[in-house]
């Protein structure tokens, strides 16, 4: 058995695998009435603008922090409109495309403590970014629903 | 640089983080109000529990499809209580663990058409199931706090 068999998926795979994620919940955020993204909930949980703006803050430090091995808090904006969040979704989704590649070959399988405080693999630091995010745009369905709105389709990940 | 070094996560990493997922959402079913797993949705969707028979329904096909290529319905107890629904999710647990190593190596990376209808390549496959589940277990969420019960943290992945 060589090495290259145990691969589940290489970093290339997963960059556009992510990517494809972050297009459907940019698609989330444009379907989402304007005046709702940043004021609607249920159950008493967050909105979807804040949930946003939480994905924001998580991917490019993530990355960073796999690159560099500093945990540095991320200074990313906190748009409170839709269109200043879908421009700050915009240009990370150029630097994610721009820095991932960055992180060096080996990091996935090394465990670190991310942000000083979660120890754990890269590769779980990675998919902690990634599912919490579908985790709550998942919640954003919810939300959408309950407003009469149609989503976007689970599998629409074209960019 | 070696084919080792560009291994995101190899099979039995995923199978743990996977089997973690499992474990999280069966929290979730545990959390219900019996009386609501079957009944209670929001914004006309499903209920949890008719989404909790879409997860049986998917995973075990999934992996024996990716080991034979044989991509048959799988026919899985459809409970309807949380009881019969626990139960079935537990058996499952086993046979994953026991199924899942049987993959052929290099079956993640291979291209294939999924029950006659998905064309994509293995581990695409395994993240559509694994992040499904994550997304409307993310519903699931909603469901719990919009009836005031305190959903399992979504980082509690302790079996």
């Amino acid at each position: 058995m060589t090495t290259e068999l145990t691969t589940v998926v290489t970093p290339e795979e997963f960059l556009t695998h992510w990517q494809g994620h972050r297009s459907l919940t940019r698609k989330m955020f444009e379907v989402f009435p304007d005046d709702k993204l940043f004021t609607y909930s249920l159950g008493g949980m967050r909105t979807f603008g804040e949930m946003g703006n939480e994905f924001l803050g998580m991917a490019l430090p993530t990355v960073r922090g796999m690159t560099t091995l500093k945990w540095e808090q991320f200074e990313h904006a906190k748009p409170t409109t839709k269109q200043a969040l879908l421009a700050e979704w915009d240009a990370q989704t150029a630097q994610l495309d721009e820095e991932f590649p960055l992180i060096p070959v080996g990091r996935f399988s090394e465990t670190m403590k991310a942000f000083g405080q979660w120890e754990m693999k890269g590769f779980q630091l990675l998919f902690y970014v990634l599912e919490n995010e579908v985790h709550h745009r998942g919640q954003g369905y919810v939300y959408l629903r309950s407003l009469g709105v149609e989503p976007p389709a689970f599998y629409d990940r074209e960019m």
